[in-house]
C-alpha cells in the first residue's frame, strides 16, 4: 500500500469534518438536553462488552452485525457494540436495578460488520432513549412523542410520517397456525421482503385458512382502513390479534391528539426487530430518505437474561443520518487574531473575549489564521479589536 | 454462563452511570467549547480504520495496543482506534489538506488490548487538540497552555505539576554512539524503566564515554539544575543535544511567565512516545495519581505517510481519568411531575418549564418519579407547580 491510498476509509465508515462536526455536536447537545428535560438520564456504556452480555436476549438479531474480538486478559469473546440498546437494558436490569420506572438515554458510536441496508453507514452515531418498568400504552406514547420531538428539534418534523406496527399481530397469527421452526423462518423471511410469490410457495403445505391470514398481512399497510380490514380478517381466525389492533388504534389516537396533521401509517406486517420486540413498534420517515430516520418499539422482558425481567420501550436515531438531511451550517463565525506576546492586559482581554463566545487565535508570530476577520491591537495601553 | 454473571464487564472496560455521566458530559462540553474559543475545530474520526492508516507513521507504537478486525467488505485488516491522534493527523494531511496552520480537536472513545499501565482503563474517552503546520516553540507553548487550561477548567490545576522533556536529547546521544538496532532497543527499554543495573549490563560493550552519557540521562530529572547539569554533560560529547536543552529552557520560561507558581520538572530521559515524537514532550501530573493526567508533544512529519509531511504538536487527556478526580456532583436537580393528560394548556406549560431548564416527568397515570419534588396541578383553569 503506497502513501497515496493510506487515507482511504473502509466503505461505510465515515469521518466528520469541521463544518459538519460542529452541526452534529450542537444537535447532540440539544437532543441530550431535551431528553434530560423529559426526565431521561444519560448513561455512557462502553464500546465493547463480552458477547455473552451484548448478544443475549434482545441482542441475538445483532449477532451477524457485530464484530467479535478476543479479550487478551480473559480469553473470552467480546463484541464491538452494534447497538447500544442491549447495553442500556443491562444497565437498567443490573447496574441501576431501580424500583419502578426508569428513563435512560445515550449517544455514542456503534459499528456494523455490514451496512444494515444499501447506502447505510457502518458507523452510525446512535442516540436514543429507553423507558423501563412501565407496560402501559402511555409509556409507548411518551417514547413516540419523544421521537417526534427529536425530529422537531433537528428541524425535520414538518415532513415526517409515522409508521406504526404491532408484533403481537404476527404472533397471534403464528399461534393460530402450527408451523415448525423451519417453516416459520422461511415465512418470516418472505414477509420481511413482502414477497407474495415466495410467500405463496412457502405456504404451499400450510392449511388454506392460515395461509390466507398470513398472505393477508402483506396487504395490511396504509391508513386507518387497514385497522378495519384487520379486524375483519382476524375476527374469527386469530381473535388474539384484535387486542393488538385496538392498541394500535389507541396509540394513533393519542399521538394525533397532539399532532393532528402528522401522517400516520399502519403496517401490520412490519417485523423489524421481531425477535426481540413484543408490542407496538414504530418508525419515522421523511420523503426521499428510504430508511427510517428513527425507530423503536416495546421489548418487554429484556432484562431477564440479566436476572431481572422488565417492561421496556424505547427508540433510537443516527446523528450522522440526521446530519445528512440538515441544511448546511453557516459559513462559520469569524475569529479574532491575537499577537503572540505575553502581556497581562492582552491575556485578560483574550480570556474575556473567549468567555463571551468569541474565537481568538494566536498568530504564533506569523500570519493571521484564515478564519480571522478582526485582530487585537494595542492602542494607548489598551487592547482593542479592530477589523482586518 | 448463567444469568447472574451476564452483567460482568471485561476488566478495564467501564460504563458510566447517570450521576457521573452528567459530570462527564458537562466537562466534555466545557472543554470542547474552550478548544473552540482558542480556534481549535472539532472533527469526528471513525471508530475503526484500515490498520494501514491507523498504524502508519506515528501509530507504530500502538500496534500491540490495537484490536484488529477483518473487514468483511474488503477483506482488509482494520483496527479499533487505540489513539485518535493518528486519525486527526490523517484528516489534516489528507481530508483537509490546508495551507498554513490548522488547529483541530476531538473527543471520543478508544480501546486498548491491554491497560497501558496498572489501574489504567482499557476504554478511555480521549479528548485532545492538535496544532499542525507550525514548527515554532510558540506552537508548543500554545498547546502546553491549552493543556493546563484544560486542567483549570476541570478544576484540577492548582495541584498540577508540569513535566517537560525533549526527544532530541536522546536522539543526539544516540547519534553520538554507534549502536546496532538490537542494542538500541535494549537500551531504550532499560531507560524507559529507568533501571540502572539493567542499563549498565546493556552498555557493557559500549565505549565508556558513550555509556557514561546514557547512564547520565537517567539522573537528569528534577528542577532547573538539571538543565545546567545537562549542558555540562553534553558540551563535549553530544553538542547536538544543547539546542534541545535550550528549547526546554525557553519553553519553561514562557510557561512560567503566565504561571509563576506552577511546579515545572525536567525529565531528560523521558521517552514516552519516543518512536513518533520529535521535539518537546510534556505531561501534567497531580499528586496521588500515578499516571499523567494529560500529555503530548511534538510529532513532526506525521502526515508523511499520507503524502504530506507537516509539523505537528498536540496533547490528549482521558475524560474518565479526569472524572475520577472530580468532586462528586451534587445530588441532582429536583424534577416536576406532570399528570398523563392531554390538555393544551398543560402541554404549553410543560414545554415552557422544560425550555427553562426544568425536568418535567410524565407520571404515566401512576406514581411520581422518585426525583420529583414538585408537581403540576390544575387550579382554576391554570396549571401550577406545587411542592409534593
Amino acid at each position: 500500500m503506497t502513501s497515496v491510498d493510506r487515507w482511504q476509509l473502509p466503505d461505510g465508515i465515515e469521518e466528520v469534518l469541521p463544518a459538519q462536526a460542529a452541526t452534529v455536536e450542537q444537535l447532540r447537545r440539544r437532543l441530550l438536553d431535551m431528553f434530560r428535560s423529559w426526565g431521561y438520564e444519560l448513561v455512557i456504556p462502553p464500546l465493547v462488552e463480552f458477547t455473552d452480555s451484548l448478544l443475549s436476549g434482545l441482542g441475538q438479531d445483532l449477532d451477524l452485525l457485530t464484530f467479535k474480538l478476543t479479550d487478551q486478559l480473559s480469553g473470552r469473546s467480546m463484541g464491538v457494540r452494534a447497538d447500544i440498546t442491549p447495553q442500556v437494558a443491562r444497565i437498567d436490569a443490573h447496574s441501576l436495578a431501580p424500583q419502578g420506572v426508569s428513563r435512560l438515554c445515550y449517544a455514542g458510536s456503534t459499528l456494523h460488520t455490514r451496512p444494515k441496508s444499501l447506502m447505510a453507514s457502518r458507523s452510525p452515531i446512535q442516540l436514543g432513549a429507553e423507558l423501563y418498568g412501565d407496560d402501559s400504552l402511555a409509556a409507548d406514547v411518551e417514547v413516540i412523542r419523544l421521537m417526534l420531538a427529536t425530529l422537531d428539534e433537528a428541524g425535520l418534523q414538518p415532513s415526517c410520517t409515522l409508521d406504526l406496527g404491532h408484533v403481537g399481530i404476527y404472533e397471534a397469527v403464528l399461534a393460530s397456525a402450527d408451523l415448525n421452526a423451519e417453516q416459520e423462518a422461511v415465512i418470516f423471511d418472505c414477509l420481511q421482503r413482502k414477497s407474495v410469490p415466495d410467500l405463496m410457495q412457502a405456504l404451499d403445505e400450510v392449511p388454506e385458512d392460515i395461509a390466507t391470514l398470513i398472505i393477508g398481512l402483506v396487504d395490511l399497510h396504509g391508513d386507518d382502513e387497514v385497522l378495519a380490514a384487520a379486524r375483519e380478517l382476524f375476527a374469527d381466525r386469530a381473535p388474539e390479534a384484535l387486542a393488538a389492533v385496538d392498541e394500535l388504534q389507541d396509540v394513533a389516537t393519542d399521538i394525533r391528539r397532539q399532532r393532528p396533521d402528522l401522517p400516520v401509517y399502519f403496517d401490520l406486517a412490519e417485523l423489524r426487530g421481531y425477535h426481540y420486540h413484543t408490542g407496538i413498534v414504530f418508525a419515522a420517515y421523511v420523503p426521499g430518505h428510504g430508511q427510517a430516520l428513527a425507530n423503536g418499539g416495546r421489548y418487554n422482558g429484556v432484562g431477564e437474561v440479566f436476572g431481572r425481567s422488565r417492561p421496556a420501550t424505547g427508540f433510537a436515531t443516527d446523528l450522522k443520518a440526521l446530519m445528512g438531511l440538515l441544511p448546511a451550517g453557516d459559513a462559520g463565525q469569524g475569529a479574532i487574531s491575537m499577537p503572540d506576546v505575553d502581556d497581562t492586559e492582552l491575556l485578560a482581554r483574550v480570556e474575556e473575549l473567549r468567555q463571551a463566545g468569541e474565537i481568538v487565535i494566536n498568530n504564533l508570530g506569523g500570519e493571521h489564521d484564515s478564519r480571522c476577520d478582526r485582530e487585537l491591537v494595542e492602542s494607548g495601553g489598551n487592547w482593542e479589536v479592530q477589523d482586518l
